[in-house]
């Protein structure tokens, strides 16, 4: 099908170059740089985001402030087009979608992929696959929209999990906000504990734990606020566990510690 | 030289096999199956502990709760041989050490190493490969002692950094207890709030912030407890950025929030 893209970052990049093998994909980025480095990867690129219409499916993946007044440019001149978006957090365009004109189809197309480089120079098809993609209806969806999200997911190399905005918000707060606040607490504790000396005594344990903190910080503070409620209640369920801990070791109780680190050993096996 | 090894789990056994090619080096461990895998790898074994006096070094590499009992029953037939000893948590080691034989030298050796697995069959020289090696004096430790732990350090193919008993323990309470802790608190939180969804919905970002939740609970409640006050120290001080990120959140500030994950990006980028 003819898939057009607005914004061809890290994720547009990615979507582009792994949707290009099986469809028609035209990108467009409000950065000609941008545009020149897709096209001499093989994109099709027009220069005005007008010229992404008409298609069957336009892919919005723009930073996240721009996703919402994209897809309010895009809307009235849609037609059968089905707009997707990769907003990591869904409540905006949740709003957006329950005003937008009634002939639009609007869904939600969230793959939960990241690196720490940005930008078309960081993008890769190889960043999605086995991704899951998180397919969110809004008001604004039919069956024939819904099918076409998950179909362009699993074309990009993802694993489509269908859950509502309301759900998908609290989803990311947990897997992808909090872990973010947690690595840059523990970054910055590090730094200010071993002072100078944090990549002389650290090792791959530390390293892991604080890789997130490499986060740009635009995109996690986008992503933390615009998803507020939800995070804050993240990290307050995160913080009762801390506590727990804190308290066990204030006690000197092994059992207490060993059962909670035994929980968190067997929820984290499940990923392995 | 003579190198002795007691213990030969995932670090006394990467130990032995790092340190083999340019020592003799003889080993022993309680479990006899774990005495007979370092025998096919090629490691020398002894059938007691007895048997690993006389030596130029011993290095202790039981599991914490046994390293001062071992070191109190070699000491007094240490002789001329140097006690080094992989405990994790330096205070306990500081207080045995006070009361052993004035003859005796006993030297903190440990390598900030790991990875999930345990056990000989987890064992490589490449574990320590380029890994930091906390030299710690003791009041038994002299000149010589500490050169010899730093040489068989850096044969090891580490990087020596040599502090006291009371800088290591609060690196360690830093670098390793507060990552668990705070991996734990991670994992529990996502498995709680995704229930059996988590392997599906789960990205590498998620993955490597909770690793360390597969620490061995029995090796992480030891290491809490052992090194309660300073764990407790990092928890606080770590809970205290978390606060500052949430106050952010609540109150809709950008510039603030973004302040403080910049500060946390920077700090990361020293490590990579």
């Amino acid at each position: 099908m003819n898939v057009s893209i607005a914004g061809l970052g890290l994720i547009g990049g990615s979507l582009a170059l792994a949707l290009k093998t099986r469809h028609r994909v035209t990108g467009f980025d409000i950065d000609a740089s941008t545009r020149d480095a897709a096209l001499a990867a093989g994109i099709d690129v027009v220069g005005a985001s007008d010229a992404l219409l008409p298609a069957d499916a336009v892919i919005v993946a723009t930073p996240i402030a721009a996703i919402v007044p994209t897809l309010e440019a895009l809307a009235p001149r849609a037609g059968t087009a089905v707009l997707l978006d990769v907003a990591s957090v869904r409540a905006p365009v949740e709003a957006f979608a329950a005003s937008a004109p009634a002939s639009c189809r609007i869904v939600g197309f969230h793959p939960m992929a990241g690196r720490s480089g940005s930008g078309f120079a960081a993008a890769s098809a190889e960043l999605l696959e086995l991704r899951p993609f998180l397919i969110v209806p809004t008001v604004r969806s039919d069956t024939a929209a819904m099918t076409l999200a998950g179909a362009l997911a699993r074309d990009a190399g993802g694993e489509v999990t269908v859950c509502s905005a309301a759900q998908h918000d609290r989803i990311v707060a947990v897997l992808s906000a909090l872990p973010l606040a947690f690595a840059s607490a523990l970054a910055l504790t590090g730094a200010e504990t071993v002072d100078g000396n944090l990549a002389a005594l650290s090792g791959p344990g530390f390293g892991d734990s604080t890789r997130l903190a490499l986060t740009s910080p635009d995109l996690g503070s986008a992503m933390l606020l615009a998803n507020a409620q939800n995070v804050r209640g993240a990290l307050d369920r995160a913080r009762k566990v801390l506590d727990e801990v804190d308290r066990a070791i204030a006690a000197g109780d092994f059992a207490a510690l060993n059962a909670i680190l035994e929980r968190a050993a067997e929820a984290r096996r499940r990923l392995s």
